[in-house]
């Protein structure tokens, strides 16, 4: 919390280095600890490993366990600064593969989020996730999002109304179309329509670099209940952070007008449903 | 049709004076003869008799059926320039009265959009529609939507999935929250998300002017299915339009890779629905 009773959000944007995983480990550790006055610090999706997998096998050795050496340094650091840590990492769950994000508070891991939308070569060796969970904290409720899930609008909606007030969304945005100039990112207005939508904040945690020609094009934001950016974008090349005091009881507030509900003014029977 | 098959769109935006319908009404017509070789025009919402009422006999003071006097008038204009008009009315029909856009072809009505997700004062005298048409046109398949129907994104996947290549949105936008800066308008921002998440062009068409104090702002504007702004956003101010070739079969590829489908792989089962 800081001192006016609202919420330190920072996001961290790191150029993981593909398939170091200890150094890339180090620099999240380092970025968090820059942040350390944080309430909640996000770190780009697959940031221990980096993104671009040419085999399965390649994935299997870079992932961890959920009480894996990640999990060890991010709930070291959590409590030693006291900061919550949202952070993407390749999972293995006995034989199977995902595209988590760790969620760590001061007290230890809290759970994992796996990404349910599944981009292009990841569905070869990932598994997608099927839950969307809701993580308890002391500043408001946190939901996960990671990278193409924000696409997929329906799955902010469903946090809304489950009483999210935050999704945190490591992500590793590509430019898309890739003709197209990186700073059209459409990841930014999906970002920004969700959160204005459905009244939550947002907060993408992006890499850069660019990883056996893909480019990564960084731009991490925080983008408030109104669906403004408050913190961001950031470059679209280099390692960077930056942090923004957050009201995020302003989430709890669906109300636009005295007769204007975002979330009570959907119409679920006009709507085709699969 | 352009020479080159492509669709031609234009968006108009007028400044419609409270209440004055005949006028409002000549300046569409005007408007439409301006974009001849248009293949669709867009109209504002309420594009003929204005927004901002203050009861619901001030309504019906200006409501028409959809066989009235406006219908005739883009019916005769839309048979003239051979081309196909969304514009927005308040529609009567019967006891009842909608915020409706008239969907008219070279060969007449073709039919109505009712506003599904009404706003604000407008509950106070319209009913909401209940139904998402679908209109079949020589240039592809066309939905539409009035305004704040673009905040609920759910109808835009609604249209998507039943094979809409082009959404027209008539629109009134006000700036919203009103003490930001209008540029921040997040309606292009939904519009943005909605074309890029369904790959469906959207077409927005608002008006402009201060009307008993409440300020519309303009910014009309053609997104492509990628997302992009291809015309517009026009002025904040004034009564403006701009028209551009859409290659509408664009819509009809929904695969983004050889292995990522924006409709396919939605995961409903992982949604709340209600």
């Amino acid at each position: 919390m800081t001192d006016d009773g609202g919420t330190r959000v920072a996001v961290v944007q790191t150029v993981p280095e593909f398939g170091q995983v200890a150094e890339n480990r180090a620099e999240t550790v380092d970025a968090i600890r820059a942040q350390a006055d944080a309430d909640l610090v996000v770190l780009p999706e697959l940031a221990t490993s980096g993104y671009v997998f040419e085999s399965r096998s390649a994935v299997v050795d870079v992932a961890e366990r959920n009480d894996g050496p990640t999990a060890d340094a991010w709930t070291s650091v959590a409590a030693e600064t006291e900061t919550w840590i949202v952070g993407g990492f390749p999972e293995v769950d006995g034989e199977r593969l995902y595209n988590s994000a760790l969620v760590v508070s001061p007290d230890g891991v809290e759970g994992v989020y796996r990404k349910i939308h599944l981009w292009h070569d990841e569905k070869r060796w990932f598994e997608p996730g099927d839950d969307v969970p809701v993580f308890e904290t002391p500043f408001g409720r946190l939901g996960v999002q990671i990278c193409n899930d924000l696409w997929f609008p329906e799955l902010t909606g469903t946090q809304a109304r489950a009483g999210v007030d935050i999704v945190a969304v490591p992500t590793n945005w590509v430019p898309e179309p890739p003709e197209r100039p990186a700073s059209w990112t459409m990841g930014i207005h999906q970002a920004i329509a969700n959160a204005n939508a459905n009244r939550v904040f947002v907060a993408c945690a992006d890499r850069a670099g660019t990883e056996r020609g893909v480019r990564f094009e960084g731009q991490s934001v925080v983008v408030d209940q109104d669906g403004l950016p408050v913190a961001g974008p950031l470059p679209d090349r280099g390692s960077h952070s930056v942090a923004v005091d957050c009201d995020l009881h302003l989430a709890r507030e669906k109300s636009l007008t005295d007769r204007d509900h975002v979330l009570e003014d959907r119409r679920p029977a006009v709507y085709d449903r699969d």
